[in-house]
């Protein structure tokens, strides 16, 4: 089953212990479909500035992703972040940050996207993740993942999309500020309450937490030696995820467990190096075998 | 097979945002004492003052715990702390603390109890540590617990101590500390080249890490809505492995594995009421149920 995503691209430069890169691809959307696209065939949604280096895009070409979604808009910079996780590699401090094209217009949904079934709205504005939902009125299953800025800023646009969306993957900060419980269970179980039939809340190295009505799971990380470079871990994790579930074309509960292993393994391969290179050097046989490492790591 | 603990006994003052009690039952020997004896019969090493109101002891009344070597001494002081959660409830903060008979001679092992063959030797100073060894001659496996004290101030006694056990078991922080490694892996990884075949990382909230030659079991913590008080939790998870292992009378991996789920549910009860009460509301049917519901969590 087609997946489609909207979120960001981006021209990172990011600094970890273990060295630093600069001009290099990054963004939740090129994460997210780089990941799902292991699973399933993915349609993005973004838009770049006319100063994004074609060969940057070519991180996707060979890929079963279609860029019908990807917008070149003339006269328009790239969005462009800069982070630094050399005080913590669970947390990345902004160095800089710039919008450019993320502040304009939204991209447009292709008409040939519109029969879209899954869906995932990577963070932005909760209004303009309203507005993609309006284009996509095939929609199956909706998962969303949304920040601290529009919990803060935005909740009564929040509020309103999560009234519309099945799923919401959020981290545990956010989760926290959302519904302001510092128990993480108790705060998934409040997300419920919102809108959300799930929700998927991350923990970083720590793993994750679904709830689901009143069913529970919880999965450790994989445990991984060296972290190289923690980026797109997250939307990496959401990939392997929606991109599991839409290769099922199902969501029920022993389903969601399994993805949820899916992005935990696929992100630990997003981390083991920096930017795309993680994910570039695996493949869907490496990433089922570390899956079933992982039920082994965690079974008793 | 019996199961001997030496470790501190004391009279607790804790303050959490639920709550505050003063001079309850507290200290690793008891609260590992009590979560083991749901396993199996049980040795205690320990020492108190004749301060030490005799209604407090009574808490392992009923129980299966041997409590031939506990010292009631003439003269002495019972170890008194008082830990605030008031901040953080993952981190206590010692409002006060008073060794009192922790600081004079150890108790002594009876003749009795010589022949134990599963021995944990709670967080002390490593030298005492030693010495109870040296008074146990027919043990097959034995497991420590240690401290950033220990780490920081005798690191040649510990490194003693950690060639003469099978496995160690110590928190985030303190494997981080006496490795000088931030990552948990590696960090567990370097404590087997220091002597034991296995350790155990605990990661409180976060669950725990095992390494053990090449293998590795990670677990989460059992989901908790509501923690009143974490006292404990961490002896408490040792008793349950502990006497998981002892009932056994094995400590190959699988053992090892489902021991660490009930050393995880053990914990599990103890943080949901005050100093002992949530482990005097348990049952081991109530253990048993939770370490399969635990068991459902994480399987996919």
């Amino acid at each position: 089953m087609s997946l489609l995503v909207t979120g960001s691209i981006g021209i990172d430069t990011v600094e970890t212990p273990f060295g630093k890169q600069e001009n290099v691809i990054g963004g939740s959307a090129i994460y997210f479909s780089y990941a799902a696209s292991f699973f399933t065939p993915v349609r993005l949604v973004g838009v770049v500035g006319d100063d994004c280096p074609p060969q940057l895009l070519q991180v996707l070409s060979g890929r079963n992703v279609d860029t019908a979604g990807l917008e070149v808009r003339k006269g328009s910079k790239t969005f462009r972040w800069h982070g630094s996780y050399l005080n913590d590699m669970n947390a990345a401090t902004t160095v800089k940050v710039d919008l450019n094209v993320l502040a304009e217009q939204a991209p447009k949904i292709p008409q040939s996207f519109r029969d879209s079934q899954y869906v995932f709205l990577a963070n932005t504005h909760p209004l303009l993740q309203q507005r993609m939902l309006d284009d996509l009125p095939a929609c199956k299953l909706v998962v969303a993942d949304t920040m601290n800025l529009w919990v803060e800023n935005e909740p009564a646009e929040l509020r309103k999309l999560l009234k519309r969306i099945h799923g919401l993957v959020l981290n545990d900060g956010e989760a926290r500020l959302l519904t302001n419980q510092k128990n993480l269970l108790a705060a998934a179980k409040d997300v419920l309450t919102l809108g959300p039939r799930f929700v998927v809340i991350k923990k970083g190295e720590h793993g994750c937490l679904l709830c689901s009505g009143d069913q529970i799971v919880v999965l450790p990380a994989f445990p991984a030696e060296k972290v190289i470079d923690p980026t797109g871990a997250g939307d990496s994790f959401a990939g392997g995820m929606m991109g599991y579930l839409a290769s099922q074309d199902a969501f029920s509960l022993p389903i969601l467990r399994c993805a949820l292993a899916f992005g935990t393994v696929v992100a630990s391969f997003t981390i083991a190096d920096f930017s795309l290179a993680g994910l570039q050097h695996t493949t869907r046989q490496l990433i089922d075998q570390r899956w079933r490492q992982l039920r082994r790591l965690t079974s008793f």
